[in-house]
């Protein structure tokens, strides 16, 4: 991302929903157009560990790998003392709190991994919509026109509606979406500010 | 329970951890020895569902049913319409957010099905203290010591351990094993906490 402004939309976001938390970001270098498929997520996990790395090199009590498909954050947890909390399996685990029936709306392609492992037979619905390509395309009027037919068509079978892409929570589509359907929607990026609170105090609460 | 302090027990952690809640508390009535096999479990869930019933009816945000078995929680989200929150589900839930691997300390009998059913392959080892019958038992000094016994045993083999037992909550089991283990300790009525805070910043966030 080549603007500050962009770059802390989530920690915003986050900030806002969870007074507690202090959000520092970083970007993930020369991917202008984000993680959209296996390709680019491999592409990107050497440079998510990086950074994580040196969050916690910097004294920081956990790192938030703030999109969907939860690059490295199985490799992190492994390598890193601070929690690693991941947006995709956040949403998922949140979203069992919810209701056995979810819906997962995506940018491309299938659900996450990370959400639909989780998810399992609860697990009920995915759709994506039909134009867009990349997170950047989420800016245009008529994707966001679309994910709000998806979102309706969908709350019928389900409980809860996942977010399948934090490039969603970047436009805020949980907000147009909770005026209009009747579920709960789960935005990914929220849903990792929860767990990381939820995790930091339960460890917290006893010491 | 028949004092107000032991009543407030959960309702005190939770607001201590989580000051934005405020906690009512209710208990199941004429159950002294509380929910510690299938049969007690049953018996709770009619009384459960009129207890939550009342509480949606006076005009609370969510309910939260402070056993890790989490006994008519599936049942009341299909009555309710306010968030109904499982410490059984939220602690199994939180702990995959921590790691792969979980074990899981239990009052009596086997691990709570609202807890394994979650966890799945996740849940690598399970155990319970031998002289503890039910979560009055739990109060002996000699419960206390062999539950820390059992955790060091477990520590090695998992990245995070569940307390099985909302009644290890009440006597601060967490604290003393957070001292002890170098693994997370996963409180089920601080999870519950958490999952409630999530679900309703969750909905807040974008309204």
């Amino acid at each position: 991302m080549e603007d500050e402004d962009s770059l802390n939309a989530h920690g915003r976001l986050i900030e806002r929903t969870f007074p507690e938390l202090k959000v520092e970001s970083r970007c993930i270098e020369d991917q202008p157009f984000g993680i959209y498929d296996k390709e680019s997520e491999e592409k990107a996990k050497p440079k998510v560990i990086r950074l994580a790395k040196a969050f916690e090199k910097d004294g920081k009590d956990a790192v938030i790998i703030s999109c969907a498909a939860d690059p490295a954050v199985k490799e992190l947890r492994k390598v890193l003392k601070i929690p690693v909390i991941g947006a995709g399996s956040s949403a998922a685990l949140l979203a069992l709190e919810v209701g056995d029936s979810v819906g997962v709306i995506n940018l491309t392609e299938e659900t996450p991994k990370a959400i639909s492992e989780i998810l399992g037979n609860h697990l009920v619905v995915e759709a994506k919509p039909k134009r867009v390509k990349n997170t950047l395309d989420l800016l245009k009027e008529e994707s966001k026109e679309e994910i709000i037919k998806l979102a309706k068509e969908m709350e019928k079978d389900v409980d809860v509606i996942i977010l399948g892409c934090t490039g969603m929570s970047t436009i805020g589509v949980a907000g147009l979406l909770s005026k209009r359907v009747n579920v709960p929607i789960v935005d990914p990026v929220v849903a990792s500010g929860a767990m990381t609170l939820a995790i930091l105090k339960n460890i917290d609460a006893w010491r």
